[in-house]
């Protein structure tokens, strides 16, 4: 079987360190180059790369001659971005308009009118966004995006209850793995025997990107107020998104956990005080939308609920469903709001290299590409 | 200058160690009688502990012969419990019989109707609930308790705020310390890269405590609706405390930090959205009542907040004012209720043993001993 | 095909853990009984254990009922053995009359001059001990042991090194991952921000073991100078283990990690000072003697030699060929004695379950069941 | 009393911060010039300075201007030097030259032949070597080294045994902390659940470093040959250093401690097999040369020996006699050597800024400044 050429961007970090391993033995991808800074370029990958991921480096990787991030010296169809935000901002139009669809884990363009902001078991809908991006860019190509590692969880959690009692208010407190910062990323000093209670900038993506996600896919001839995207002058939106009215309130907090963001919410419901076992039946039976249910990468089960009174916990409940599982745990009613609950999900897997394969994915399964 | 003298109940273990320590040189009480539970009884206190703090084992403790925790043995006007708290439920009240004055770090009372529950620099004048509770009991003593760790410093920074602005509603996310946990406490394999996102009956202190300190003292004939405590049948409590209208929501996590509960709240206040500078410096310049200010073990300061985007961390400012101030930090608009803030107390000292000592100081100042 | 009914002693615990992840699918055997301590007998696998490791709990374990670690009890033809030494003094001489090999973790039969302490790899031969012991003690079944934790990858890697060049002396010196403690085991408050320089009674092994298993296994009428093991009187062992002559001195430490044991080693050959890059091929060609070599859990490579100037380290290597395999790095010069390595091995994979059961395999494999 | 006016080069830095800390109210010393590289020139040291320590910055440094490693813009008799080697190698010969004492902590010159490698409780008579120095150079000022801190405890308790037994050979394993590294230094992803079995170069400095302090001052018209020093040409070294004759085998790992360094030593000496208690009774009652006595910073005691099978341990013992004492425990028989134990000093302190410190008040009491 003919399998699609795939590259990835940002080749040498973290994230996309995960990428090449997730994308071994891919039934339907196969990685044509790797591409990385100029201090890396016509290294072999495995001399140029501090691999720090605990399973070994896959051997298709290792010989591979790293290539510039250019759309010239990159040719697929498909080009997975693990670029940082301001490189990314000038790179993936360039290939998007080369014809190559750009499956990003940046942040540059998730806030974008016409760009989708993937969660495929959530918003699978969203991808014919690009449709509309394509005609106001006048692109063959395309971007799409995964939110922000810390919102996925949350997010998928959340349109289970969405969908069943109507979600109006959040307040979600996360405490985030070590790996969400890069490498080297936090300093062994500042964290042994510690917590940051900081994050720079992710407070507002984890308030803003889930009431994007939770948002619906509107078509119309009425672009909506649009902000910080340049689009095409002159050429109306076909295609946008209706955010969600969901107010969220977070506090983000870095701890001495190497994979998997755990997230403390309370949430107000439409429906008050719902039962909840219920809510907990809710959430176990929630399944992905048809078209992105049974994909490579899609996870099985979407969401698993732990009955434990100390569970999820991240090292030990992280690789559920390979990583691309969302784990929610400790369902109990909330004195403020209407319920809270605890949810986990794997920040570099469900949260970013595999949230952009499992996107592509859907892009393939939608005869999108 | 004659001390006054002073016991320790369950001095072997952690909070125990911490009594030792701060009782080291204090300029008021001098250590008369360590006590124990039977296996370590008539040994050397040196050879009966597991030392595990990082100061040294102060000289005076080392020979003392640990003896049992009962009225007979321990001869004191005042005794610290660090006693669990189901043993805690018999002996305090014994020694209180006795004459003793018990300032005691368990649980066992904290919720009885005629028990004060001090935070002095919140709420001193709560210590007159003794006379009523003498009164009560017909002790001669007293028992007098510290809250839970994890309420003690969200509590300091809620008072400086409700006498400012009024506090309404409060969601409050905890990231405690490991030696919250006693020793050994948390098993290493069960914290190391990882979070436990529960800690049992925690998330219902720290939403019931704070409500009883943020309370008025009132003196009246007629009894508040009481439940959980068996006060003497026909006698009227004189004052009680009524409880602040104050809702919480918590959610309790530990991770792994040895010293420093750090908790993420945000608040409603009676007077929405202040002005964020006038709020750092409610905080800032927030002073303890009268009674409590100028005692050995007095915060200086009470709070202190920090200006730093990533302030405060349990590491770096957990000994702020020898351990016994509350740091405050990240103090900013909250986007469901009025504003958000980080708050850290030292968890076995202001919150446990030197919480404990700064209640005897505000006893004896008042002339109530 | 028929699988060998199997069933493991101690299986609540993290080791006995180990024997249940590992024995899942496994092509030979099939667990048949689960046995443990009193008070989890008659619950269900599942409720009676606090699971730790982070591969989930293997769904034909979760509904076995636990039964007593007796003879009665426990119907199958292999007993794993995870049990505390004092308990396995006891119970393992009874299963091995009972008909059953007894493949055992415990320390307490390790020294027994007719029980076999074995690492298929290095000493595969030394199997046939058991013959011996089923004259001496007139069993149908048998016992044999691996060794401790901190000795199987040093032992390893010192097999291939005294084949070639003949060792004479070894410094090791340990630091140990937690898991080797148990669970509970070191409390997090003993460990985080600290090493403890003592392992209690493991030096004497390390210093002892490896002499046992680098020794020669010798047919004689005559029996070597026995202590410590009470052989049936006046039957004289048909075969012995000559130990080999290798001076060790060992230090021991517990650190924070979670799994896999780092050995630093300084050894003195009989061929001194070899050409490193020689050392390096000795050690990377190394294979197990042949009947050792096919079996399931036959560590493939055997040893792993890493050429990078910090490796292993015991998070990236711990799993290399299953968790089965030795790594070995630095390999450099001694400037007293004469080559100087480092060595690591999972401790409750290849030096505990994952050991026993490959003892188990080779006892299959040479038809002495 | 006049203080004497001193200056830290590289103050910004985690050994910079140490020696500011540890300077607050120094007897003798007074801070009068902070500095450090360009891009902190000209700031408040409080806006340059990210500081790492869990004590509170002092205040007498919080608003002192940073100024540039310059001899003119630093007017100092005392310089401490917390610079990186390469700048220190430039820089430190224009101070000395500029009639200052550079006290420095960089390796550069360590290993001069008339540059006294200095512990004061060991060699403070190799201060004299600057005599030599000065002679050789032509210099006013001087340049005086305290060696790497994983040498530092190991030499101390070596010159012990060295003067009752005479030490032939020395094994050594240390584990050591992050602080060592610098910050950021070790990536948190790197040492998490895991160790990191080399740290560059340090091995060669630990087997080097302390031949050199337990040598002999040698008065002598004839020069040592000498390699890697250009001494002014024509004149001969009035004094040297006879190295020890000692010879060392080290290993050096990374571990997860945020402060003090741990060395597993195992020692031949001249006197086998000497009684465990007398050992123990050397180490523990090694005074300081009279010189070295009773200086601010003298070590008290210089060494502590722990009796309790599990110490010393980083977290507990590194701050004894205020971090600059020796603690040694576990002394034991070595089944290949003599005898073996562990050794802990604090390495930011003993082992860096309090040991250059401590040679600042040897150079004044020796009245050498």
């Amino acid at each position: 079987m003919n399998q699609i050429p795939v590259a990835v961007l940002g080749a040498t970090g973290s994230v996309g360190q995960r990428f090449i391993s997730l994308l071994e033995n891919h039934p339907w991808f196969k990685v044509v180059a790797l591409a990385a800074s100029d201090r890396s370029v016509n290294q072999k990958y495995s001399q140029a790369t501090r691999w720090i991921l605990d399973s070994p480096m896959p051997d298709y990787a290792k010989d591979m001659i790293i290539v510039p991030a250019s759309v010239e010296a990159v040719q697929a169809k498909i080009v997975f971005s693990a670029l940082h935000s301001d490189v990314a901002k000038e790179l993936e139009p360039q290939f998007a308009k080369a014809g190559v669809a750009v499956c990003s884990n940046a942040s540059a363009f998730r806030q974008a009118d016409d760009v989708p902001l993937l969660l495929p078991e959530v918003n699978a809908n969203h991808i014919h966004l690009i449709t509309t991006q394509r005609k106001n860019k006048n692109w063959s190509g395309c971007i799409i995006t995964n939110p922000n590692c810390t919102s996925t969880g949350l997010t998928v959690a959340l349109k289970a209850l969405d969908d069943a009692f109507g979600v109006k208010k959040v307040f979600a407190v996360s405490m985030q793995a070590l790996s969400g910062a890069g490498y080297p990323g936090v300093s062994s000093m500042d964290i042994i025997d510690n917590i940051i209670p900081n994050i720079n900038g992710e407070e507002e993506k984890v308030e803003l990107e889930p009431r994007k996600m939770l948002g619906k896919y509107i078509e119309s001839l009425v672009p909506p107020s649009s902000a910080g995207y340049d689009s095409a002058a002159g050429t109306p939106p076909r295609a946008f998104i209706e955010f969600a009215d969901i107010k969220f309130s977070a506090h983000t907090n870095r701890v001495a956990v190497l994979d998997g963001h755990t997230v403390c919410a309370s949430v107000a419901l439409s429906t008050p005080q719902p039962d909840l076992q219920v809510v907990s039946d809710i959430l176990r039976n929630y399944s992905a939308p048809e078209s992105a249910k049974n994909l490579p990468s899609s996870p099985r089960p979407v969401i698993s609920v732990r009955e434990e009174a100390d569970r999820p916990q991240p090292r030990l409940d992280r690789l559920t469903g390979k990583g691309m599982s969302t784990v929610v745990g400790r369902i109990r009613e909330d004195s403020i709001f209407d319920i809270k609950f605890v949810v986990l999900s794997h920040n570099t897997i469900r949260g970013a290299a595999g949230g952009s394969i499992y996107n592509a994915e859907l892009l393939v399964n939608e005869g999108l590409l």
